[in-house]
């Protein structure tokens, strides 16, 4: 039983008139544990009222406790126990070390400490354990702060089905295919003259990404390190015509197969190992198994869980590897704003939160 | 050199008001061999003026010469030598059979017969070498005409590429997830709101062609029968919002691996082992390399080679296999019709029409 | 204050399977006063469990009580008092009259009475009072039930902004430009290859629809008779690729023509004329006016009140008119089901249900 | 019989890299008078190879001799007797007077110009006459040069078929209501996230646009200064996910109205009062009108005469005006530069080329 905290936690928002800022602003409203005390943008916002300067793009409306809020220097000290790091990699890197060294928790989505070895990359369900790193991290850095990130969109869907499986049957060989939202580049972003009625079989740095940040995830940690699992594995990045939801066809080989119906029966009845699931962003289940044959397809599929669940649908045998499958995730919540708040839950239960 | 014929051969294509058959009269205008000489369709439209009764779907205008065809039943006789079948797989078996039964040489987009041992499955640029099947098929089966097929769009853009390379280094092992186009459902084909803002992982009966069919294109024909290849093919079909053009994202492993230069130089540099490259449907490059990153796109290269040609971009290492790329086809031209033609061209040029 | 029923009335559904009848139940779901307690569907689905029938495309899932439902036949009896149709126009007519016949309330989606003089073509908020007209109804009719209707999705929209402005200062002169959603074509509908990076600027029957129906709604009910305003509307009804949410662009000119800021403030603060704010259905407010420059947008304002309202925006002068604004308006939701049963909720509050 | 220049008159593109500034060039490759000497783009691209340097975005590939240029400074003197204009609005003003004032004839895309009382904003079937201005221009001017400007992409289609109709029933009231395509807005353009399922119903400034040049065009040239006539236009503008073609829903009032087959007639045969008709960028006919009921769509007519021509459907009765309408026009080409080359053409054949 996890308990709750007493008094909610004043959290900032760093980058947070932004497509990721924003949508961790949407989400915290009404947050159980935690409140939003503090919201940091670039120079030339700061100073202004939120309300004003930001570009609202949610669906729900902005609150007005958070349109009021004056916008503040993306540096310490600010007044929140937890920052989460919505901010570009270009600048993410020196800016979330300054926090930290002011004491700062940092839940970063930037890529630039994902795969420091004294980093927790964390996705609860799989490798809550990896929070363990943080004392490492304190010993070896300046800080009596920290720093945890979340891996890229496509990573978090990916890794919370192989995590699931590579338990049970360790898993060895990876083939994904990656469809992605345009919400995943950003906004402005991807231009609609080049995505309308097209693919674009191309997103910087992403291939790469999926298959480095999922083998640290999957790793275990054993003498405080993160030891990758004996596992290779080939990602085609390609953006499509979809608002929200990442669809990636999968292909997986085990070094000992389960069958199909194992493999349904393992997804859908994912085992709470780390003792995650009461936290307040835990889906229930993490994953959805879908049996039609159609499914899962990202605009009907990637709310499931409020955007925390993964849906997995088409088990197949592989003809090439073991088995095949489809999973959507969607990608600015599961795969962005919504696990780094899931990762901050966990510190909070953890008592990691000082 | 490949002779032009003296006078233009009447043609005649069944099920001429739907999708495909539209795209054959499209791509026959103008024909330098062929000449469109009769039109053929279901019970209700037989009588009827061609011109009144098609919903002509193709952005170049409709002939007055074929609008002015009466709708023919789909039957023999028909006043044509070769007989193009664009007709739908529940009828087209036998409809085509009884076409070879009255001596016509059919050429067929049909899914009905490709797996027939003895009929020729045709990507002229791979396989020409395969008609000789006909010959078995004429001594098998009561008919002089003949019965020649092209494989399914996603499948003719991919065997054109697997068989070039395939031929100087065996491949053994290919992953494939598509992206495939609206049109390749005919019309009306895929509801928009099942299409809109997603992505369907699923097409009926798709991954089973591609893995079957590519086989047998690839297969060395030895005393009148076509021998597959060691080659194991995984394939994942999807469904996105592109009107035309599939994309694929490829892995492939060899059995001695060729660098990705190597690669890069035989695909764009595509000997013409058969003599098709007369042909005048036959592009030129039957295979488009382009080195941009971000390259190919559907709607920006699938009308390459007026939609015959093959764009492959993207070739780079495979982490699991050997070699990464992706193609895009267009797949109602060279995927279908288009393909077809070529077909019915080198049949042609071997003298292969009475 | 609307007394809330005692027990929750049962309610059946026609043509529960089709798309709008989908909506029907995905919002009938945990109605405080209905209860689901019959599904109709044509011959070929009667006898089989609704959950096996359906082709579920609601974002939410089915309920499994609704799934359990056994599918009845489209015709009297049903154990139900109020019956919502969402049968298609070339049936609808007769069978709603069988179950009027039969002692039924029937609300009806379909276009077939909408135009009759006796029957009440309802926006609750603008011409609750038509409600009256059931006396006539019966008096003229063979029945003891009524049937009520409500008007297309495009009408519903633009007959609540103008019946809003309408009370205060007379209309005489509406340009409505519609850019509506494929959702409004119902499933299958609009074929992806008609509509992808295309507009279709014609939907047969809604621009006669918008002009006709409009005018009844805003008419006064005198002596038992609906007399239509001096008002003339010109409509233009294009279909563009949204998925659901009508945008109309409308110049509207008034007997007396109220300023911009006027126009603004009137349909900001809509009057509940008719006591019909507090029935479950009825957004508040009914209308929500957007200041910013760009809006409203179907996609971001759709859902405004639960998709029950309507959002304006854009309110300035017409060179040609008076006013010109743009509204959204959710199709299938304000536009279709939502409404039926807004209309239902009234029945049930004025008593007009046995 | 306009005569042909003996030799190709050399030209050049100022703002060569943007999308118009590609679509120029894109029109210009093979154009029987013309032959681009030079491109101009801003500092940050001068003196690099055009081909290094653009993102070429055109669907057909970028000619050699083009690629090799080396990109030339914005600012007088080019090797080209004709300047093309691709330039944004906040720099084209100062920048085109300065060529004008060395002695250039610059065609201008940018708006600044448009509505300066001297400087010929020109359609050519319609207001070839207004050419006229240059001497009133020069007279005016520190300048030997001159400018002439072709209007906004959305009046381009709007006003060919108004002055049409114009000529023999004079037009006096008109409400247009624009879908407009993303190309329009040029690269990058809008963001795909706010038009993917989406209609924005905002283009800033385009409406005044459309009102304020239209009038021009129609307007009489006498002594030297041109009368707009006494028409009131409303326009309402919107964006849709549509790449390229605008779509306008059109009622004209007339003072005296003809009827729809007298409408039909005149558009379908439209007279070539100022002689443009052999203008090598001349479409023929100027307006194609199709019968068929959903017809224009953007998708399917927007390159009828190579993107020149404009399509016009659904002529019907208006209740509230005379005539109703909906027209399509390639609004990069008959909007856009396809239009600035035509503009120049004429200056040739008119002998105001020095």
């Amino acid at each position: 039983m996890i308990p709750t905290p007493i008094s909610r936690i004043p959290v900032a928002v760093l980058g947070a008139t932004g497509a990721v800022g924003q949508k961790f602003l949407a989400l915290l409203v009404d947050h159980p544990w935690f409140e939003v005390a503090a919201v940091a943008a670039s120079e030339r916002s700061v100073g202004m009222r939120y309300g004003d300067r930001v570009q609202w793009r949610e669906p729900t409306s902005l609150p007005a406790a958070i349109a009021a809020l004056t916008i503040q220097p993306a540096a310490p000290p600010l007044p929140a126990g937890i920052v989460f790091s919505a901010l570009d990699a270009d600048i993410a890197g020196s800016i979330e070390q300054a926090f930290a060294a002011a004491g700062a928790i940092v839940v970063s989505n930037a890529r630039n400490h994902r795969m420091d070895p004294d980093i927790p990359l964390i996705v609860p369900e799989i490798n809550a354990d990896h929070l363990d790193l943080l004392s490492r991290q304190r010993a070896n850095r300046p800080w009596s702060g920290a720093i945890v990130a979340n891996p890229n969109c496509s990573t978090a869907g990916l890794a919370l089905v192989l995590g699931c499986l590579h338990r049970r049957w360790p898993v060895d060989r990876v083939f994904v295919s990656t469809m992605q939202a345009v919400s995943g580049a950003g906004y402005p972003g991807v231009p609609s003259l080049d995505i309308l009625d097209n693919v674009i079989p191309y997103i910087a740095g992403e291939e790469e990404k999926i298959e480095r940040e999922t083998r640290k995830i999957l790793g275990r940690l054993v003498d405080g390190q993160v030891h990758a699992p004996e596992l290779t594995l080939s990602a085609h990045a390609n953006r499509v015509p979809v608002l929200d939801g990442h669809t990636e066809a999968v292909s997986i080989g085990f070094t000992e197969p389960p069958g199909v119906d194992a493999v349904h029966e393992a997804l859908s009845d994912f085992p709470d190992q780390w003792g995650v699931a009461e936290l307040p962003s835990s889906p229930n289940p993490p994953i959805v198994v879908d049996p039609r044959p159609d499914r899962p397809q990202p605009r009907l599929d990637r709310t499931q869980g409020q955007g925390m669940s993964v849906t997995v649908g088409r088990i197949r045998p592989c003809p090439l590897l073991d088995i095949r499958l489809t999973l959507v995730v969607h990608n600015t919540v599961r795969g962005a704003a919504g696990l780094a708040i899931q990762d901050a839950e966990l510190l909070v239960a953890r008592g990691l939160i000082p």
